[in-house]
């Protein structure tokens, strides 16, 4: 390449042009992937609307649909496994469209030499997973790559929802005045995961928070159907959940750095590793917006769920800094939190 | 373990306890790695039907859902890449319970270091052949895992399509006396993406039958709904395709060899490879069991089709030899077809 120098940051060039790890982490580069590369060519209205799922009327009802692959590493981890978190997962992205779980697809990709033990632990989990929903694994495929081709497991699971008469939620009906409820403690599951890799030991027993939270959507949407949007903030962490709502809404968020639990574990993690628990997955937390007078009556059903009892007000929506997320400190100063821009910590889920 | 040695077949120990390539071939390990890991776990009366795609009812229609991964190597290939594979393979599995292709979603493991650029033409051909079906892709997801632990691309592509009323399409349905038709020469997929890899060069320019089979499906159907069940025989060739019908429905299938279309080139490449045709995979031909009265309309309709424009009748079920497969020799002497026991060639989509 001629011409003059025109970086500004320290990536090297090949990002410019080769897939990092960083693309695959929920943040900037992952959004920037999709919209360059995957929405020129998919002609789709749906899509376009970058939801969680995709949500089409049939025969009078309104049908959620969504995909997730898993490569989390290690599969086996405290609080959970490859296996519950591929169920998890895609229920969950249901969930945040308001659906209730219907079907469940399930498609492997197995490494060469992957013991078949391990294989079947995954799948008891699986399926232990998807009993207690309950959700039914209809229909599968398996793939086998020679080894070294592959890691292990990977699985896709793709689900079917249904969204109850009623019920819509969507960042675009989020207004100036909303509140922002989370439903408890962050960045549990990056830690764990990190830690189990790491061969970190905490003083406790910080496990993932992976979990299904069909059951907590239900208990908010019974009490109101004020509830405009909801967001599971796994890769990328809650910063990057907000910052996805600010910029497909249009408005500004502020939230308080006091009100968003972390446990000490976490927090202690954190500060060890030189990372921010606002950028850290989870797999069993939401982030929802609600119109201010219904608020504190979701915040209590909530509070009343086993998944949302240490669910706080961490902030709300204005007019007056649209498409950025603010956080106050104890100390009265703010800061902008950005999505995040590369990859905290990769194979994260 | 200890007692007297029991293995009657060369393999080695480790595939007792050990995911091998066979494992991902579509034939006999690959049964029994469903029976024997998933099924159990799954407790699931839709998947227990092994049917290519899942049927299930909603508001008085009936939905079928049905999911791949594709691992194809080399990405591209003559006649087609593993994006265009990712959508024709989905539609045709819903093709194969007679439903029309509504939605898709996608989701992409990546490989870090995988150029963008060959990101980006994999998901041109993907949005092309989405366009061409016509399907709507609205749903997606992207991870990416470090370099050595993916190979590239991998796709998994889950889809919705919706079954007519009046079609029933189901091994279950196929008796003794219905014929068996078959859309055209069968193993170019597999020979094409192996000359791909091996760079064995052909006289002609042999390339993969990649293509979707919904407007063929549809074809037939429009002329009589006496189709019992259709199967399009990917991984595993042909015979595992007849293999699976047989024992599914408890009948025998007689098939005349003669009768099989198989291109010179693929021949020649399979004698000198030591491959049998039978068991080569295709990616845009399928079987299909039609009752007596009906098989000659049907006939006609595919040949009418562009996609089955060398459609043959190649044999009959019958209740003489249940559960088996017998292929009459062009010599007057019969053999029974097995299901693959191992794997032929991996990677095939």
């Amino acid at each position: 390449m001629s011409g003059p120098i025109q970086f500004t940051c320290p990536l090297p060039l090949a990002v410019k042009d080769r897939i990092v790890l960083g693309h695959g982490s929920g943040g900037r580069l992952s959004a920037e992937l999709l919209r360059d590369v995957f929405l020129p060519f998919f002609h789709s209205p749906i899509l376009n609307r970058l939801d969680d799922q995709a949500v089409f009327e049939f025969r009078g009802a309104r049908l959620a649909f969504t995909t997730d692959s898993f490569v989390v590493k290690p599969l086996f981890f405290r609080g959970g496994d490859i296996g519950s978190l591929a169920v998890y997962g895609t229920v969950n992205d249901l969930a945040m469209g308001g659906a209730s779980p219907l079907y469940l697809s399930a498609g492997f990709i197995l490494e060469e030499g992957l013991e078949i033990e391990t294989l079947r632990r995954v799948a008891e989990s699986m399926g232990r997973a998807a009993d207690d929903i309950p959700v039914e694994i209809v229909t599968g495929d398996t793939k086998v790559v020679e080894k070294g081709s592959g890691d292990g497991v990977f699985i896709n699971t793709t689900g079917i929802g249904l969204v109850p008469e009623g019920v819509r939620l969507s960042p675009a009906l989020v207004r100036p005045g909303d509140l922002v409820l989370l439903s408890g403690p962050i960045g549990d599951h990056g830690i764990a995961i990190l830690a189990e890799r790491e061969g970190i030991q905490f003083s406790t027993d910080l496990a993932s928070d992976s979990a299904p939270l069909h059951g907590l959507v239900a208990a908010m949407l019974a009490v109101s159907l004020d509830v405009r949007a909801m967001r599971d903030p796994t890769r990328g962490g809650l910063s990057s959940a907000l910052n996805e709502i600010a910029s497909r809404a249009g408005v500004g968020i502020t939230i308080e750095e006091s009100a968003i639990p972390v446990r000490e574990e976490v927090r202690g993690a954190c500060e060890m590793l030189g990372l921010d628990p606002l950028y850290v997955a989870n797999e069993g937390k939401l982030v929802a917006f609600v119109a201010p007078h219904a608020a504190q009556s979701v915040l209590a059903a909530m509070r009343r769920h086993p998944q949302g009892h240490d669910a706080t007000l961490i902030g709300a929506v204005t007019d007056t800094h649209p498409e950025l997320v603010l956080l106050r400190t104890p100390f009265g100063t703010t800061r902008i939190v950005d999505m995040l821009p590369g990859d905290q910590l990769p194979r994260i889920c």
